[in-house]
């Protein structure tokens, strides 16, 4: 199959792209390099030494012996974005072409347009550029658990039957998004469909819970393949960053009361989610959406394991409750539905303190590369209404050797 | 109060400034022109003819003895928007300042995307100029009841309680808008919702019918205040351009079967909503929805209306349906509520034959200027599935001077 993976020098869009590779399909990637230049314009940095494209794609040609196929520019310019569809003729494009971060989207004006600029015309260019080139292409879109928010009732996916005055209707979901990154996601998620329902394209969004984890099947065959790994403020995700503080010694920094609850899902569950929305596509004129996580948890249960395991192997871990940068509920009902995608045949990795023990000892090999003052948020949701009490940093009591 | 009208040289904008002005606030108008840009792209105009925007502030002032102050410049230049609200410090923003049309958004790639751009990045801009500068300053933005579509239940005021596995919460109204600029509203609802519930921003949206009319009690005080009134096929919208065709001969472009159903009101019904909304503003941290329309309509009964009315002053009005450009339920579930407005003390002028005299009288007078072939709809929904059949003009059969 040919396969076209937006963002493919990213986080999840690397994995991805080998996943799909490995597999014996025909790879193309697209990406502009903007996580690569976010991070130099905040002095920050993957903690993984991640090679550039060029030198990953040819790194997998040596261990794999299959070709993936770079194109560099953004979504943004239609005129290179519909030349890549036009030459590539993708039967199907997995689109993690975004910026994905909720603070990065918050710290400034700037930064907010710049967020939906890129996310919404972005995404719209690449619906003309499939309604027009490849319209019987299958669109598999990353959305975000957190374009639902924490309403009151149970969250279903994508749609919902309501009952209302005697009559009955499958509507959207209503979204209560916490960012105006999630807004972004949001209003994709509508044009998407829009573009399903009127053009007869066809498109899974899946509304990816918080991804934890470094390794994956194909990133463990040869150290040239690894994934970046972001633990600062804007890009790292939460279980990612407790692992980082657990190491250097850093107490985990839980926001407020901790009660906050997400879904979350192993890296390796995402390859497979994507595997399995790929290979049972939408059917023409289908907008369909997979809640894409397999546990739930809050965020000081997640410290609590991160404790725990950090103990195991010797290494002293403080919990310390931060005044929140975000607002949003620290306590609430959660509960959402995740069963479209077990149905697939999903079988999830599951988190315990195995994984977070090997994440602590993948961590601790790279733990030179740490650049600690990127760890504490200084965006703060609501300008004014806070200043973050920053700790010290704190020495690991025991050595970090055995992680090793 | 001190008042900012954004979009003030438009066909809302103008009358709602002059409204405004003759109760005594201190109203500033900002427009970029981007309505009479299109116009010129497209050789079309309003028909009626409308000075300059200095012309009618001029005029306004001679004969109401009050300043309209103007702004000229684009919502999406953040320094420009951001200079004049420094300058006015507005108490109240009525926030018209948009790409307004569902074909225009349809014509092309580009065109949507300046839609989108334009709307969303521009009232992106606002929230952040308002929480910066006037974070006590009320927004009333409007809105579409297009952007519910035509969903299988009652439609509600932007919110609707939901019942849902033995536990309820009132969520968002769940959206089905039906083109990308109606698409650009909702994305814009998502992010005032989010000013609010995050930044304490307070915010009303008006969630518009289809206007029809063209007095208003300041426009009939002078011709030079008149406002525009568009009847082509990007800006004009059904009743407006029924009436256009009925003068002109031309049959009533009914598309499909006609039973599309919306709210609608008179032009004076708009400026007395948002003058109640005005006068009752939301609180601090309140997002709040009112569905702004009067009655309710299918296209099929407006024409039949308009018929009538033309009948009675000697016009033979004939009715034809053309295949419809845009991809629509034609026959539908339509129940809106609209109470809020009401309770505030609306009291609607009924559309009825009176009314569509008085409208075909005033554009008979400015007949000589009816561009027809701007009439007919040339932008489809999907691209190929159809080529509307364009009839011949005809004469009508009676003269139209009795309508003067």
């Amino acid at each position: 199959m040919r396969i076209l993976i937006l963002g493919g020098d990213g986080y999840l869009g690397w994995p991805t792209a080998m996943r799909f590779s490995a597999r014996g399909h025909e790879v193309s990637v697209v990406d502009n390099f903007s996580r690569r230049r976010w991070h130099v314009e905040h002095s920050t940095d993957s903690l993984t030494p991640i090679g550039s494209l060029t030198d990953r794609i040819e790194a997998w040609r040596e261990v794999s012996g299959n070709e993936i196929k770079p194109f560099v520019g953004s979504m943004e310019d239609f005129g290179f974005l519909d030349a890549v569809i036009a030459e590539t003729l993708p039967e199907t494009i997995v689109h993690y072409g975004e910026q994905p971060s909720a603070p990065y989207s918050m710290k400034s004006r700037e930064a907010a347009v710049e967020t939906q600029y890129t996310n919404v015309i972005g995404t719209l260019n690449l619906l003309f550029a499939i309604r027009d080139r490849v319209p019987d292409c299958h669109l598999v879109k990353l959305g975000t658990m957190g374009e639902y928010g924490t309403p009151d009732i149970d969250i279903e996916e994508g749609f919902i039957e309501i009952e209302h005055k005697g009559r009955r209707d499958t509507l959207p979901f209503p979204k209560l998004p916490g960012s105006l990154y999630h807004l972004s996601k949001v209003h994709d998620s509508h044009n998407i469909h829009f573009a399903c329902r009127i053009w007869g394209l066809r498109a899974t969004d899946l509304n990816q819970g918080v991804v934890y984890g470094i390794e994956t099947d194909e990133s463990a065959r040869d150290e040239r393949l690894i994934t970046r790994f972001d633990y600062d403020e804007y890009f790292g995700t939460v279980l990612n960053r407790f692992c980082v503080q657990a190491v250097i010694g850093h107490p985990l920094t839980v926001y407020g009361e901790g009660g906050q609850t997400r879904g979350f899902l192993n890296i390796r569950d995402t390859l497979q989610c994507v595997e399995l929305a790929v290979a049972n596509p939408a059917e023409l004129g289908e907008f369909r959406v997979f809640n894409q996580f397999t546990e739930q948890f809050s965020v000081a249960e997640l410290a609590e394991l991160v404790r725990r395991a950090g103990a195991e192997v010797g290494l002293e871990v403080a919990v310390k409750r931060f005044p929140n940068p975000r607002i949003e509920a620290e306590s609430h009902y959660y509960n959402a539905a995740n069963t479209k995608l077990r149905e697939l045949g999903l079988e999830p990795h599951h988190l315990g303190e195995e994984l977070v023990r090997s994440m602590l000892g993948i961590i601790a090999r790279h733990r030179e590369r740490v650049i600690e003052r990127a760890i504490l948020p200084r965006t703060r949701w609501k300008p004014g209404e806070l200043v973050a009490q920053v700790p010290p940093p704190r020495q690991a009591t025991a050595s970090t050797a055995e992680l090793e």
